[in-house]
């Protein structure tokens, strides 16, 4: 590829409105161009980067023994209707009226679609188990598009669904699945990645995995033991609470606080340890039920958890208006309105002596004893897991990170084949529901991931086995003939040899070429001038590390052949270990 | 792939309201089932063969330099806005409101995508010409989806857009565009195919071809010239129409015709030769103007072209309610509402003593003469062309057939940069709008017109280069212990040997193998079986002709190479032809 026909620019500039590595890398480089808000085209190179990680993740899913479909992107509702999700996901899923008037679906996942294939086409349990897969364009109508193709609203990615007679079958697929996940990364050139036990949110079923490239601009949190491998998005993470100040209560008393409202204005107003608090959150249902909760004031409420308990999505709720004294809301002289739900977390179990709310304005009480005052509380996990506590596997204090979230596996059980009436003929003569596996990578999230793990102040770094092109092959002075006839020679060399080779034939400045090479990414730059060619040499930098080596003419197709191979199979070797 | 775990099954019956034989074929062999009207899921087979087809589109693409991107599915209405399309194609692009209440639309083509794309990011004439195109799913909310893949609402589509500097430019890449169509036509495997001069539609521009392949079961109508080579689609044909008799009138005279309305009926009635009538088809316009169009009885109107005079689509009109008499309309006494449309087909041109409506119920009118009682009259073109009539290039006779469109190029000129504001900078400082040429090409389309031209009364026969699998192997009697044992061995041996094989792996009877192997299409067919293997052979059928040759076992695999390679290698010849 010549880079003077190549379509896209390369701009200095931070774009308006792109604070992420990735996005603001991806549109400086010329990768991505935005058509609305998170929806965006893929330029040339990007196109080139998600075709070859689309590669990658076929070969492994075809390994396994998966079969390749294609799903539609627009179904109609009756279909979601079988499974019950087109009333239980909301906005996200995005509905229209074809025009006929019927109502149909953006495809945001395909579970519905994989069982509508099997329906009637497999029917005994000697074809079981299989998997579908399919790469696709997806689309989710998400609420706050963000961060390039980090959080996009139409997106690529390769979705599979497995079917089993047999839990036990299930899960020995679906640790096979798990490998192939993690072979898929490595290949992709992800060194920092980790798989954590994760929510099964809309998708069902019980357990659940996410692949989470680990950084902090990550929206999700997670919950990592160093020392026994153990590892949870924050939604769903398990840890031993601190213990507890046991101290037998004295009496409770009523005191004034005023405009202390917040758990920090009420300890700093009464002098107190943060610890000897109690605070509450309230929410209400997606029905208008109110929902209280009360956890110890240095806990932050973790949503995912207390969701789960109500069975609902959380929403904000005007506490005044349900006869609350909002700032002064507290476990002692509580009255709730009629179906109301009420939650202590399990950092209030056996405290004593805190304070909390009076439920009366301007006044919270002290002295509070969890066991003698309120006696009959039961006890939830609803709190967020802090740096330091002690993992529940092996005592040892578990560390916080944050991950992008690039692909995700669930043993979704019968949810889908039981609700849309798949069965299976068994050899006793009875028929059952296959249970199903699902299996998810968000190729965009790849691509942008890994420029989030490897870019460094100068712009992209590809791994070799996913880099737009091999070689970005730079001559400088081509006003020079000497250079610009040597130059074109070697071009065609390399395109004869296999290498995949952007060629800058622009005729510009040594400072131009050699910025746009760093920008762009890709892996070895070849740069010859009237200079190195005195010597009859090419200088090749290694662009992840700056290494600079200077290479005689007549031996650069080889070496520079020799060095793609040794990268692809460095990547490749570690991923089968 | 083992037959025993394939996802789909074969089924004898034809299915319900399945008419043409590539969709019977397509649900009969598992290879598509339908989700929705005009939606449908492609099942691993099907989908082997849809990436065949990409691949050899993709290598075609790339070899005329084209630059695969990725556009989005769903864009937004300002996009569609810039060009007018948002409000000139009709209900066939669809439209919704996104959860914030954005008017979105999903991808029908993507013109404007690939405009956005180059505005800013080109900007000199230098990089000029380009090719961007991408491979991806499209939806058009067609009115009357039919025929399996052949007429869908959402199907994947190669398409690709050109930019020039200026119309010589464009012209010679649009002939490098249309060879290399030629190009994957035949590699995909297609014998009889054309391409056509065709309507430019809604894309607009004024040059457009169509590549068609031939068979009376497609929906458009051809026109060709069978010694000069002349093709066109019948909606802009051209021809030498059939001579009028031009003896002169004698007085007109107004006749009863009682019921009869139709041309049939009037000449059957009145004992007169077609060829002495003129009948009225009327329409309205989309703003309700109405339409009269006279030509001669024997001829058909060209809806397209009327259509174009108008510019607007044609709609139902109820003659009546305009004041007119239904099955009495003619040319002599008729009074329109203002504003009304008439119009002369040039077959009508001199015309003498032709039988026409009256205008008034039950009668019609004798002896009218074009010239003398219709002076004014001026003529256009808008019958069809029929069969035998001369071509205007070489004047032999015309032949008509029918064709299926399986990919269309035009010369768009600056219709999309024009409107969209994209410029170039010009040599001489000036600026210009670059002229575009797009290039599609329906995946799915070619898919099922290659089942229609070459499958037979048993099933589906795929070319080798598109096959879901070179050879399909079908050992009989695998209770047999030897049988199976060889036939894993022979299984292995081929996977290694790089033969894309399905494996017939269940132990069902010959009649059922044989018969699902002729079904599903793959070129060539092994059995091996005791009586077989008593002669240390295996049978291998060439799908295509029912040819049987029987191989040693031990030459199998390489004899088997050597088939593949050599008809893959004739295809390739003949498309380098």
């Amino acid at each position: 590829m010549k880079l003077s026909k190549l379509v896209g620019e390369r701009i200095k500039e931070v774009p308006n409105g792109a604070s992420l590595k990735s996005h603001i890398l991806l549109l400086r480089a010329g990768y991505i161009k935005q058509v609305s808000t998170g929806i965006f085209s893929l330029l040339p190179p990007a196109q080139k980067v998600n075709l070859k990680i689309q590669n990658i993740i076929r070969q492994e899913m075809d390994a396994l023994g998966g079969q390749e479909c294609l799903f539609p992107v627009v179904m109609p509702r009756e279909l979601w209707e079988m499974s019950g999700r087109y009333s239980s996901i909301s906005s996200e899923l995005l509905r229209f009226k074809d025009r006929t008037g019927h109502d149909m679906v953006l495809g945001m996942t395909h579970e519905e679609a994989a069982v509508h294939m099997a329906l009637n086409t497999v029917k005994s349990h000697e074809q079981l188990p299989f998997m579908i897969y399919q790469i696709q364009t997806k689309y989710r109508d998400e609420a706050r598009p963000r961060g390039g193709l980090i959080r996009v609203r139409e997106f690529t990615m390769k979705d599979a669904y497995s079917f089993h007679n047999t839990q036990e079958d299930l899960e020995t697929y679906y640790k096979k699945v798990y490998d192939a996940y993690n072979r898929i990364y490595k290949r992709i050139g992800f060194k920092n990645f980790i798989s954590v036990k994760s929510d099964t949110g809309m998708m069902g079923g019980k357990v659940a995995d996410e692949f989470m490239a680990v950084t902090e601009v990550g929206e999700d949190k997670l919950v990592i033991c160093p020392k026994c491998g153990y590892a949870s998005n924050m939604e769903v993470s398990v840890s031993v609470k601190d213990e507890n100040d046991h101290t037998v209560a004295g009496e409770m008393e009523e005191v004034f606080t005023g405009n202390a409202h917040t758990i920090e204005e009420v300890c700093s107003f009464l002098e107190i340890d943060v610890k000897h608090t109690a605070k509450a959150v309230c929410y209400q249902t997606s029905d208008g039920k109110l929902v209280v909760a009360f956890l110890r004031g240095d806990y932050e409420i973790n949503e995912s958890k207390l969701s789960k308990l109500v069975r609902s999505e959380l929403e904000y709720v005007d506490v005044e208006e349900r006869g609350l004294c909002a700032g002064n809301i507290g476990c002692v002289n509580l009255t709730l309105p009629e179906g109301s739900y009420v939650f202590y977390d399990q950092t209030l179990k056996g405290l004593e002596n805190f304070v909390a709310g009076a439920n009366k304005k301007d006044f919270h009480i002290k002295n509070i004893s969890m066991t003698r005052d309120i006696p009959n509380a039961e006890f939830v996990d609803i709190s967020m897991t802090k740096e330091g506590e002690k993992c529940t596997i092996c005592g040892e204090p578990l560390t916080l990170t944050r991950g992008i979230e690039i692909g995700n596996i669930f043993q979704l059980g019968t949810k889908y084949t039981a609700s849309m009436g798949m069965k299976i003929n068994m050899p006793d003569g009875t028929a059952k529901e296959p249970i199903m596996g699902c299996y998810g990578i968000g190729v965009g999230r790849c691509l942008a991931s890994i420029i989030e793990e490897k870019a460094d102040d100068k712009g992209i770094v590809w791994p070799m086995t996913i880099a737009p092109w091999h070689v970005h092959f730079c001559p400088l002075r081509l006003d020079d003939e000497n250079v610009s006839a040597v130059a074109d020679e070697l071009y065609k060399k390399m395109l004869d040899a296999g290498i995949e080779v952007l060629y800058d034939d622009r005729n510009l400045s040594a400072g131009i070429k050699l910025t746009d090479s760093e920008l762009m990414g890709v892996p070895l730059r070849v740069v010859i001038s009237p200079k190195t060619m005195a010597e009859a040499k090419a200088e090749v930098t290694i662009r992840a590390t700056g290494e600079k080596i200077f290479i005689p003419i007549h031996d650069l197709i080889s070496e520079l052949k020799m060095m793609i191979k040794d990268e692809i199979e460095e990547i490749e070797k570690s991923a089968r270990e």
